[in-house]
């Protein structure tokens, strides 16, 4: 596994852990750009985190990886693989994580990728806490319920993706205890002795 | 289904057609707000389409729609179900699309969503052109070969879910042309018989 530490690549990380994996696991330094590296290009010519070389070719893009984690180890029983239903539910709460949660975190550290001007970045950046708020009261009111998982009573390859997109919220301005929910999973999934190695 | 005409909604309404399933398309004037209203909202409380309403509840997000379309007709084989790389390097794509590449689209139709100052949505539009040819080289270079589909020898929801977001191109400003797999790809996906009874 590629990754770097507070990344989404951090919910790869995690389910390996979960999963019993034996993996290797190369931190990126970013500060140095070291994911627009050639040697990194050659791997992932996206040049982002995530990215995991497998027996197979290498794979990337966070909610593939989780699926891909998640079928490889089965009797880890991170993904409801035999329901249809509940698997498409896991991956648009993943899509969703994916497409909208992170984009909107990505305009304050990221704007660049969409606008040139300065002026238009920081007029991006100001609108980050709103946007994450308004997505969080989605995740709060639509895709948590009172029980300990984002499915329910199954752990999931969802709970350590939404874990680290809601450790995003207090650099992007937004008290997590705003969305109680939201808080009492991140508490919960915190706890758990494979993300305090993946962490660590 | 809930969708709407050019929207990625698409892709979702021709993969039922290429499925051969029965369903009702349900079609939301997103001209007059129709995903805003009360009873759309009910439906998708995030107000955009997809949505598609199963006998187990509603589903929203192209990406998870796509493979519960695969896994629940599978006699139509439009995903690799029983290859847990390949499901996942079509997943891969299918969130690049999603996450990248509809995000950049979407700063030009969508500016608003990201900045509330008209100069800064201007700035964002302008950079969209560049960040489409960006994203359509990696398509172009990464993702497709001379074989006919994304999957290569297999057609999967993931040529549907192409063909809608290349189909945006000429509006962003770019040349489909410019990109000569991802042209082919395009004129091939138009032929196809499941793709012509959608688009009527």
């Amino acid at each position: 596994l590629y990754y770097a530490p507070g990344t989404c690549a951090q919910a790869v990380l995690i389910a390996l852990h979960e999963a019993g994996a034996h993996f290797d696991a190369n931190r990126l330094n970013m500060a140095e750009s070291e994911q627009r590296s050639p040697a990194y290009l050659a791997i992932n010519p996206k040049g982002r985190v995530p990215a995991l070389v497998t027996p197979q070719g290498v794979l990337s893009e966070t909610l593939a990886l989780l699926l891909y984690v998640a079928q490889t180890y089965p009797q880890a029983n991170l993904a409801p693989l035999n329901d249809p239903f509940r698997l498409a539910h896991m991956q648009e709460i993943n899509s969703y994580l994916a497409s909208t949660v992170h984009v909107n975190h990505a305009h304050r550290t990221r704007a660049g990728r969409w606008a040139d001007d300065e002026t238009a970045q920081q007029a991006m950046k100001a609108k980050v806490p709103q946007n994450m708020r308004d997505a969080f009261a989605i995740i709060e009111q639509h895709y948590l319920s009172d029980a300990p998982w984002v499915l329910g009573e199954q752990y999931s390859v969802a709970d350590p993706y939404l874990f680290t997109v809601a450790g995003w919220l207090k650099s992007d301005g937004v008290d997590i205890n705003e969305f109680p929910r939201v808080a009492a999973h991140h508490a919960r999934v915190a706890a758990r002795p494979a993300v305090q190695k993946a962490l660590a």
